[in-house]
């Protein structure tokens, strides 16, 4: 894109001008529902300028904003329905100086605004790119950015990029990854700890250690082959210290506190509690992260309109089939609301979901589409994070049963789905990028971590697994972040082990890889399992149970944490077995007599897929 | 009443007959807003007898309906608007022989229907009778009644009754309570541990062990006097083992699980749960209690009639300002809003509390009447208990504090307020007769158990005290129902201490009579603690705070549980102090300047009622 913009302005003789000029977004498209497109001019003293454009059919200026500074123009640009592609011309008269400057308008790609975003039908992989692997040796360290590669330090880089992931889309594929959801790769310009890509320094530009913008739609193109989509992690919240705009605020209240730090209180019940004090409400909400990550105030309308584009102009550019919002509630709530609307108007099919780490279901619920909330707030979030259930799952597989101990508490988090407006578009997991890892809380144990993976893979919601999971990568006995992110085995040269290869794996990995591919794969051959509505049974002697049901397909899930194999009495599931006598475990493709009794393995457990006579 | 029966009936000469027949409710009125009422006619074969009324201006008979039992006859008598209190007769033909039976239709008190319920201006006692004080040694042990006294035995009858909680009435009054929770006084026949109360064998009859229907209203009235109302604990979901219906019932379905045992799951979510299985919901609804607790299936239309009526015959008849609803989940949820329904639309300032024993406020809040339920369920009880605001006070003041642990908790529990429909009707408490005492649980602690009252006595909601609180009763080490509902101090002969007149009590338990006294009239004379909005602050520092505000009063609370003072910066509460430089504590009647700073005890509070000029 980038290439092209130069390529046409220097047949016009524009070049020396239009580089002093920073346009975001970098081009639009005709053809988009919203009609409208704001265009972020950077330029030093371009204040009160008189900005028009050269006649184009069915494309107009409708007005030209000012921010505090100096240096900004905010143009808004209509395109109506039948405007064509092409490019657009501006003349700038800045203080009697005639500039001209170009931008393109670009066709969308076919079926764009129907594309289909992440479901229940999908794996996640959730893949932090640092740690991943190092597909390009050449941009480990790159002139300019303040961070050089330290793959031996645990918060530095460690070289990996975009195209270490490119070259193991086949492993993906094989292992029945269908979605990857990545950490942030756009540029991250910090001294320290840039590897984490949460302190974004540029939002339209992929960081040099990673790759280019030109990579990344390879990145999306290659996925598509393999049937892999890719979900972008946005942050919406905050910035990087080091971002231009930080040095040069476009308006005096582009960033909140006026620019100083003062720490969030993280609390985020804030936004639901009827008693919250206006202290607290702000605190939460205008506080920062941390004092390198400056909070965005999304209330002032040029920065939400510069967020809402940014994210669209990436799913267009870069092909998104998802989202991810990083400390989603942390954004201003209204600003959120018309964020996550306009982007579902221009892409109904598609998927976003936001982090909202609570394991209180009640605030979790709060945010997603469909929700009736006492207070009125109507959110267009499609999907949320299942905390509840993660941090329910480890207790119920580390405790002993009792009645408000082990799996209880998953019974009782997946209970509280009557919160939900929409259960199957829950995100679920064991562990991601920011807390320990399943193997390391589930105290080392395969059975554990297979039996917890059973449940991920077969429950409802979109599961997601964190990398390096289905070879039990361990952070004992450090959570530090730098820790919990090691680097994938076989991403890195001079590793002991390949997980793509199998080279070098413990019998435990090898056992824990293929329980992993059997169970996506079991997802993908069983519409029930991914799409069916789900029944299940308040736990008893160790088990915990439940059907996944569409109209042509039952399938039973027996779940035993008991350190000795279990008969259960099939009575229990009378409303499910209907006539059915036998069924299949596909987990062993054993028929199972379900007439009387069925055994379950110790630590283990059955997929009956009944067989209706 | 029953003593005018007899009389009316002798001067009719139809004592013998009327002998033989059991009829309930045992009376009815004129002027209810629901003109029906279904009187059991409880008699040997008197199945198929041909019944009719001798003629009664505005009242007649809708219609007569049997049951499977052949002893009982249900009338459905219709009482017009006009009809005149009086006596009813009716010619009861069983068999060829004619029998006349009178029922006394009464007149209602005058403000009968407009009576206030308990509300938030309260503060309620709970008191288990058996053991707090036996004012008539008469009656320990009765002729007929299976258990006698057995006072040293824990699990045993100790002698407390009626008299002698009508004996302490003053010293409620002087306490500041303004409500009393009595748990059953109904007859409980049952061989062992009746003295709980909960397993009723009569839903019409005082145990004379605890005295006389007679006692009861006089116990209201007495109670009045002294500006006291009487909460009744009623218990829909079972009767005793030994109740006569059990030996007899009156339609084959009159009890769940076919007058079997087989124990409830206590899975409550089953109700909520949009995933639970028929399996669940039946053993969870339908289940019982206990064995010697066979469980009322409400879906049976006479029994669901005869419990409403019961309802409302007890506040009519012994003039009660409030009901107490044991296990109320356990009861089928449509006859729960049946229920609920009835009663408040005879008695529309009423107020009844359901014990839905869990710290979840989504299920909770479920059952309060004005909450919006996605599944459209729409109840009518007022209140429900906050057993998430006692589990979280408990481990508040038990914890460190950290970012999830202390005062965090207390502040989260709130500011689930947004799932309910109203938050000062709420019952609030720190302890009850089936949970460990708070003294107990706060390891003795005098300063904890005063801090969790000073919240408990400011916060919103209905607070209510478990007896002997006042005194730091305790069960340590033994958390046996027997050691927590351990005989009240001066209620019983040959105690050493005596709570009433503060004989042979320790320094602590005068400290702590003495602030629980001094908190309910402060409660008393500061309406904004009682009915004023709530704004509360993230807890900082081991501080939890919050305002209890009305249109002219602000009270700034203060809790610190340091064991240090702490000074703390007035700036955060700037929304509220608005102009305010002074305040009274009301607690030490200090004269504070709020203008700078705030010194707050160690592990004590500031009450801070402050001075707008």
């Amino acid at each position: 894109m980038r290439i092209s913009l130069v390529i046409i302005m220097s047949f016009f003789g524009f070049i020396s001008a239009a580089k002093a000029y920073q346009l975001e977004p970098k081009n639009w498209w005709v053809g988009m529902k919203h009609p409208e497109v704001q265009i972020m001019v950077r330029k030093s003293n371009i204040v009160g300028a008189d900005i028009s454009l050269k006649p184009y059919k069915g494309v107009s200026i409708s007005s030209v904003q000012y921010g505090d500074s100096p240096n900004y123009a905010f143009i808004n640009v209509r395109i109506e329905p039948d405007a064509k592609a092409g490019e657009l011309f501006f003349e700038v008269n800045t203080h009697g100086e005639q500039e001209q400057i170009s931008y393109p308008l670009l066709a969308r790609q076919t079926g764009s605004a129907q594309r289909q975003g992440f479901s229940s039908k999908d794996v996640i992989y959730l893949i932090n790119p640092d740690r991943f692997a190092n597909g390009n040796a050449q941009n480990d360290s790159v002139e300019g950015m303040l961070e050089k590669a330290n793959p031996t330090y645990r918060g530095g880089r460690h070289g990996g990029d975009l195209a270490g992931i490119i070259a193991h889309l086949d492993y993906f594929k094989d292992m029945g990854y269908t979605q990857l959801w990545l950490t942030p790769v756009r540029e991250n310009n910090m001294a320290d700890y840039s590897y984490h890509g949460y302190a974004l320094t540029d939002f339209y530009k992929v960081d040099p250690r990673m790759g280019s913008n030109e990579e990344y739609p390879q990145l999306t193109r290659e996925a598509a082959k393999r049937g892999i989509g890719i979900i972008m992690d946005m942050v919406l919240n905050h910035s990087g210290l080091n971002h231009w705009w930080v040095a040069d605020k476009p308006t005096r209240d582009w960033l909140n506190f006026e620019g100083q730090f003062s720490g969030t209180s993280h609390a985020r019940q804030t936004i639901q509690d009827p008693h919250a004090s206006e202290f607290d409400k702000k605190q939460f909400n205008d506080g920062w992260f941390v004092p390198t990550m400056p909070d965005l105030n999304q209330r002032q309308p040029l920065l939400a309109t510069y967020l809402i584009q940014n994210a669209i102009w990436w799913i267009e550019y870069a092909n998104l089939s998802g989202i991810r919002v990083d400390t989603y509630s942390y954004s201003d709530k209204a600003f959120l609301a018309n964020w996550t609307q306009r982007i579902m108007a221009e892409y109904p099919n598609f998927n976003i979901v936001g982090e909202e780490w609570s394991s209180n279901p009640a605030i979790t619920s709060y945010w997603q589409r469909g929700k009736v909330n006492q207070d009125g707030y109507r959110s267009s979030l499609p999907s949320v994070m299942d905390f509840s259930l993660q941090e329910a799952l480890v207790k119920a597989l580390n405790e002993e049963e009792s009645w408000n101990t082990g799996w209880i508490r998953v019974y009782q988090s997946i209970a509280n789905d009557f919160l939900y407006a929409d259960t199957n578009n829950l995100l679920i997991f064991l562990d991601n990028h920011d807390m320990s890892r399943v193997f390391t809380e589930l105290q080392q144990s395969l059975d554990k971590t297979q039996l917890a993976m059973t449940l991920l893979l077969t429950t409802r919601g979109i599961p997601q697994i964190y990398y390096g999971t289905e070879v039990l990568l361990d952070n004992t006995p450090s959570n530090d972040h730098g820790d919990i992110r090691i680097d994938f085995p076989g991403g890195f040269k001079g590793q002991a082990q390949d997980a793509t290869t199998a080279r070098g794996l413990s019998k435990s990995q090898r056992l824990m890889q293929n329980h992993v591919r059997k169970l996506t794969h079991l997802r993908q051959a069983y519409p029930a399992l991914s799409q069916g509505a789900l029944t299940h049974f308040a736990p008893y002697s160790g088990i915990y149970s439940y059907v996944r049901s569409t109209a042509t397909q039952h399938i039973l899930v027996l779940l035993n944490k008991n350190q000795q194999a279990m008969k259960v009495d099939m009575n229990r599931y009378k409303e499910t077995l209907a006539d059915a006598t036998t069924a299949v475990d596909v987990l062993t493709n054993e028929v199972v007599d379900v007439s009387q009794t069925v055994e379950i393995p110790k630590m283990g457990a059955r997929l009956l897929v009944l067989k209706h006579d």
